[in-house]
């Protein structure tokens, strides 16, 4: 497949279902405006008009194999004529529950030989934070880091910190303190510790790579301060891999980078269902303690997740990740020498983004690059990321940073404006 | 099909596999020591051994119309071939989001003309309690009654009166104030107002008929009070329908059962996702303020959500559930009459409990209905609950009381203790 736009966007159709959707979803929000269709391969869909997009944006980086990948779609069809395929799996067992988690705890990190499964990246967290200050009586905040984001369930939320709308006007918290994503966070960290003393600090959490706040790589320095000092104290040391983790950055998670072991892990997105990961001591021994109706029950996402750690491990894509990671890296910062507002490039493995000079500028681009069908999100202030499916080739790259360029250099035209139907349903001359 | 068990409990398969699972997940979940396999028809389900089973949980009343229904099963068939089946929906539609959507609001109550969907039960109650106490600067606590049960992400337990084992040990939580689940409610709540002022409290939370904590009937007085006192205060009512919803009362919703409309409303388990449901007017306006990467975009889950409402509307399934509910009610009206040691026999529709004597006879009698092949779920201190499959019929409810009726008599001769294997998996001497 190539990029193929053959009609105005929205196209008629997906202008009628959108209409329709805005009007009943109460989270208003402002989605791409199409709809997607059952046809697509590798890295590009087609949408129901039958445009075909080029994808780097991965579903939020919850579609690491791309679109029709055979071994994936060899899974739905296992399930064809079943149902139900949602069981309330931690009373009732599956096979898919228990092949998942043998598969998973062959790529955790040593010592991390258990996992608990729930519905979605945000529950993995809010787990991640019960079982780090279960039976802890003193605790009183958890620590969190600028930038981060870690869900929108209320406790994960108290924890966010990467974009106010998230946070806005939800006055029920749990209390949390926040350090700099920077060099200076173990010093900061101990400074609390001074104040507050260790036991009321339930647990600190953090994103080795950041990815709502903005795709910030976190410091050699910092990971190794805030371990050791976690480690002195007996803090437990939350890493949320539910956006960097399951290979993204090369890596399996993207703490393996620092060569640090974290004393729980939060996955989901590329794992199809979520987990909270840790050592089988660090769980509540007692039944009931933690649990979940759908947790461990979804057959054909369970049986999703297992092949797509298989089909990492068959194919390759940690090393593909980090090449083709590497190589989309060199040929932006490139780009980045030529076009001065663009800046900051950054990344690690197949998680990259840059900066543009405004947010206005930011968001004509990825609008511009949706017409000319490229599919992208922006992230932290002013900044788009680039995270394409792990099967992406230099091609798709390429095709890629064409429409990136051009895009930047139109929009950067005195006057530019974005017009018609599509202003409606994308952010053209909002600020986001 | 009948029941028939042909193997020990736990068969030789499902042993080891039950061991392996056990080594490796992290909830310590004690699960019905058994393995689903595709097989089954209606009310009944074989396990990977061969032995058919009736089941009387519905995977906690997520389940509603049984093992293999052609409707349902017709709706994977259709998705058979295709990947990804999760998608950033409230981003990147999808088709199904939004027919799920138009088909939920013809059976919301008036008014109720909106709905958000995200992963979970729990994520429904946090997105109710996001949007009930948004941009109200002087929330510091929300309102539960004795009982509840409304999910296990940290504020939604904050909540959670049910079982002392769902809440013990975590120390951070979201301020809560509990009243009594009986006629003096409304009282208490007005007790509450006149201390703390109306200002504070940022929603009142109520499941109609409750679920964990034992499916208890709320009495009209007491939903007629708090429904009249948080109108008049403003403050917003959120019926929590997670479990008692989506028909099985015999009306769409439990609180339809009292003529009474909530502000806002939480939906999952036979919904196959999950909804928070209010007014239009009542969720922020503003893009970002909430959203979920898959909710609104499992494509599968959200197909089979549709053809579940179709087919109870089509099958007249919820008046289905009133008659085989009345019947079943009365049957263990007239087994309570006969057997001292059962009492308290209550529900509304498809959602029916009673009580034993102590929690070691509840724990006792249902590891004896296992035995014979009948699956049920424990609620309450000393309840089991009883929620079979919409599709039941009288057969097989005479079929689950005979099973029910046995057991009781058997477990209740003096000195009476389970032996074997099955001791390993389920409750049999523990008090739960």
């Amino acid at each position: 497949m190539k990029i193929k736009i053959k009609t105005k966007l929205p196209g008629p159709k997906s202008l009628n279902l959108l209409k329709r959707l805005k009007k009943l979803n109460g989270s208003n929000s402002v989605p791409y405006p199409y709809f997607h269709s059952k046809e697509g391969e590798g890295c590009y869909f087609k949408d129901i008009e039958g445009n075909i997009f080029l994808d780097f944006a991965s579903q939020i980086a919850s579609n690491p194999l791309g679109y029709n990948h055979p071994n994936l779609s060899k899974v739905v069809e296992r399930y064809a004529k079943r149902s139900p395929i949602k069981y309330a799996g931690q009373d009732f067992p599956v096979k898919e529950h228990l092949d998942l988690l043998e598969e998973l705890m062959t790529i955790t990190p040593k010592g991390m030989d258990s996992a608990f499964f729930i519905n979605s990246g945000a529950e993995a967290v809010e787990n991640a934070m019960k079982i780090s200050i279960r039976n802890k009586n003193n605790v009183e905040f958890g620590v969190c880091f600028h930038g981060s984001f870690h869900g929108r369930s209320l406790a994960a939320l108290s924890f966010v910190t990467s974009k106010q709308i998230y946070t806005k006007g939800y006055g029920l918290k749990i209390p949390s303190r926040i350090l700099p994503f920077n060099e200076t966070a173990g010093d900061e960290l101990l400074k609390v510790l001074n104040q507050e003393g260790s036991s009321k600090i339930g647990f600190v959490i953090m994103e080795a790579v950041q990815g709502e706040g903005g795709y910030n790589v976190a410091k050699h320095k910092m990971i190794k301060d805030i371990r050791k000092i976690t480690k002195q104290y007996k803090i437990p040391f939350i890493c949320d891999e539910v956006q960097a983790g399951m290979g993204r950055t090369g890596k399996w998670w993207a703490i393996d980078n620092y060569n640090v072991k974290p004393d729980v892990m939060s996955s989901a997105k590329a794992l199809q269902v979520a987990a909270t990961i840790s050592n089988k001591k660090n769980f509540p021994n007692e039944e009931g303690a933690i649990s979940s109706t759908w947790g461990g029950g979804h057959i054909i996402d369970l049986a999703m997740g297992l092949e797509i750690i298989k089909t990492i491990k068959k194919d390759g894509l940690l090393s593909r990740n980090k090449k083709n990671g590497d190589y989309l890296r060199k040929r932006l910062v490139e780009i980045e020498e030529n076009i001065p507002v663009i800046s900051n490039v950054r990344g690690l493995g197949l998680m990259n983004a840059f900066d543009l000079k405004t947010v206005k500028l930011r968001n004509d681009v990825v609008v511009e690059c949706f017409k000319n069908g490229l599919v992208l999100l922006s992230c932290g202030g002013s900044g788009i990321r680039l995270i394409p499916p792990y099967i992406v080739g230099k091609s798709e790259i390429d095709e890629s940073l064409d429409v990136i360029k051009k895009a930047v250099e139109d929009c950067s035209v005195k006057g530019f404006k974005h017009k018609g139907n599509i202003c409606d349903f994308m952010s053209c001359l909002k600020e986001q």
